[in-house]
């Protein structure tokens, strides 16, 4: 089989799994039926190469090529470790996670197809949860094993029907105690490489022979932030204008002014999530909370924006509550040019930020050598069932992935 | 017992039933545990006063004083029915609904304690369902008996659990199939009055020595539309703002334009209820649906703002959908006059419109003779725990409840 036909193979074996037949969209949570298939599938692709799995303290799939214990001369950790995740975000697409799990094993099978004899051993990795849709939090599997997010705040994580995280991983047939840090797994990753579909159009644009594939440079600063604006109860029908006090009209205002503010500042902010309340057709809103997502490439600019927002939402007496902020994650600097190198197969490869965090971010932050492949996004459409990667670019991906991969188990290493 | 320490005996009674010990605020919603304790205590009021209880086809339960089939001389129904309901919103008020029917069973006890013999038969009516805040339809009560929900409609209607009418019915003891229009319950009725807690502020800035009590001219036009907003799903981080078709956009710019067009036509407009999808922190908006309900006391202000406001919706690409549009009920102008006279003991009583939906209004659509008396509200606010009038305001009420019974009901008539 050449290696697009395994890639192929494997991309319409995953097709249907966790598909809503309505929208086309992919419905794949964490510990649900379709995560089970996902890992199965998983698992069954790494016994057919003969590779070594093993299941963390947070369900994250690691399969080896080689001992996961060696060592290279100086005593840093030998493990290349490429992969991705295959849950989705709620009616998401098939590319964002799967494209890097599948690269990955179709860059096993070009490595060996091609006699190359690994220097390093070699893993590709099935995070579990990156998305964080059943659970809330993103990056849940790789966060856990780092300690980001501590067993105990994991295991009390509630999903839509109140169904904890330590009950879903025991209707799994898991342990929710051996649930935490995992530094024996973190140890053995000497450096990791995420092969992810690109979910902007930074590569739209550019020379399309020379740009199906781009190197991640840096994870933009981002945070959430709730804002919650203060109304009072009324009847819509009787009570008179100059005596409301509708809490839906702040929300409202600053939903427009965080868009004006990030067009100003130059990065993006985002209220995509409201709830209302009474949320009753012919009753005043009493309380309103709209969640503002905001990101960039420039730090400051990004702060600067939520003030700017933070003050509009403050003006219409809202209380703004600071959710999560990360600042920018830098992909380790050497690896990054080893990337650019041996992806763009001599010729100049892009080098990327990107507005997504994803497990190489949490891994980069632990201290860990990580970096990221993109594949380019014609549309630039994600987290949508229209999310799309021409097939020709998706074995572009493989092939820059496998280039990656020989680079940095080569003899010369 | 004085006619205060009955009404105070009886609200005293009332208070407990469904009130939310965290908000003070209420939930009695239709056929719950709540409704049957409510029920359950109007008959035995009704019992204790040797009334004659009647459930009709729609559970709405009337108590005759007299021989319900009475007739006038001229062959009309000589039936005189007060009251209202017992049902509220989400965290309602006290007042909205049992004001009404506890000042009708004081309104009783007054007439007997004074000797009064009157020549017509008199009722009290609890209507079930008023508020619709279940299955919800408003005035569900009344709009069965008058053929204006169809049973079959009625019995599809589900609550937020999925359980339809017609279930909760059957749990209730009742059987679906006996709900409908019931011409047998109508045709008693030759004039109906009910007393409601005024929901605005009309009378709070009037002279407080002779504005406790306002009769009802009419019920303002209203409706209720749907705004449906399109956007497409994307990445909150990544996708470039010029790239973006966000739905909350254009949701937000219309809320604002519902207020500024409101103002401006002299009427209200209010977007209580927002739903969001997928509704996800770091997810753009794909659609977002907003409910508009507007109201005023002239028809043609009312449709001339819906119709700006719906041009806005459109300009950001969205659907309007009329759900539901009423124009303005009059009561019956003969009986607005005598309820003055009668109410207002001699003194010039005020006469108000009202932006709120009915019982009394459903009914004089019909045909029906029908008019309402308003009790004071000093803030106005309703459809709230802080819902609020003033004890000897009720009490007020109660006189000139009774007043208007011993006019309708005298020798005279």
């Amino acid at each position: 089989m050449s290696d697009s036909a395994g890639f192929d193979s494997m991309w319409a074996a995953l097709e249907p799994v966790g598909r809503d037949p309505g929208t086309g969209g992919y419905r794949r949570f964490a510990w649900t039926r379709e995560d089970h298939l996902l890992r199965e599938w998983f698992a069954g692709e790494c016994v057919a190469r003969g590779l070594d799995l093993v299941e963390d303290r947070a369900g994250n799939q690691w399969a080896w090529w080689g001992d996961p214990d060696a060592a290279l001369a100086d005593g840093r950790p030998a493990g290349v470790v490429i992969g991705s995740h295959l849950d989705s975000v709620p009616d998401g697409g098939a590319f964002d996670g799967p494209l890097g799990v599948v690269s990955a094993l179709a860059a096993i099978d070009a490595l060996r197809r091609t006699g190359h004899q690994p220097q390093r051993p070699v893993a590709v990795v099935s995070f579990g949860d990156e998305e964080g849709a059943r659970f809330g939090v993103a990056c849940a599997g790789s966060r856990v094993i780092t300690g980001d997010l501590t067993a105990d705040r994991a295991r009390a994580l509630a999903d839509g029907d109140g169904v904890t995280l330590a009950e879903a991983l025991r209707r799994a047939g898991r342990d929710p105690g051996r649930l935490g840090p995992d530094p024996e797994t973190l140890r053995r990753v000497g450096v990791f490489v995420e092969l992810h579909v690109e979910q902007g159009r930074g590569l739209a644009g550019l020379d399309p022979a020379t740009s199906a594939v781009a190197v991640g440079s840096d994870i933009w600063p981002h945070g959430r932030w709730r804002l919650d604006f203060p109304g009072q109860a009324n009847h819509a029908g009787t009570t008179r204008i100059e005596d409301r006090h509708d809490a839906m009209l702040g929300y409202a205002a600053t939903v427009l002014t965080a868009r004006a503010v990030a067009t100003a500042r130059g990065c993006v902010a985002t209220v995509g999530k409201v709830v209302a309340e009474p949320n009753g057709v012919n009753a005043i809103a009493s309380h309103v909370t709209g969640w503002l997502d905001a990101r960039g490439a420039d730090e400051a600019a990004v702060r600067a924006a939520v003030a700017d927002i933070g003050a509009a939402a403050s003006s219409h007496g809202a209380t703004v509550t600071e959710e999560s902020w990360t600042g920018t994650t830098r992909f380790d600097a050497d690896l990054v040019g080893r990337l650019a190198l041996a992806a763009g197969a001599g010729a100049g490869t892009p080098v990327l930020g990107t507005g997504a965090g994803h497990d190489a971010g949490i891994l980069a932050a632990h201290g860990i050598p990580a970096g990221m492949l993109f594949v380019r996004n014609p549309t630039g459409v994600s987290h949508s069932p229209e999310e799309h990667a021409e097939r020709d670019d998706c074995h572009a991906g493989v092939a820059a992935l496998t280039a990656v991969v020989a680079d940095l188990t080569g003899a010369s290493r």
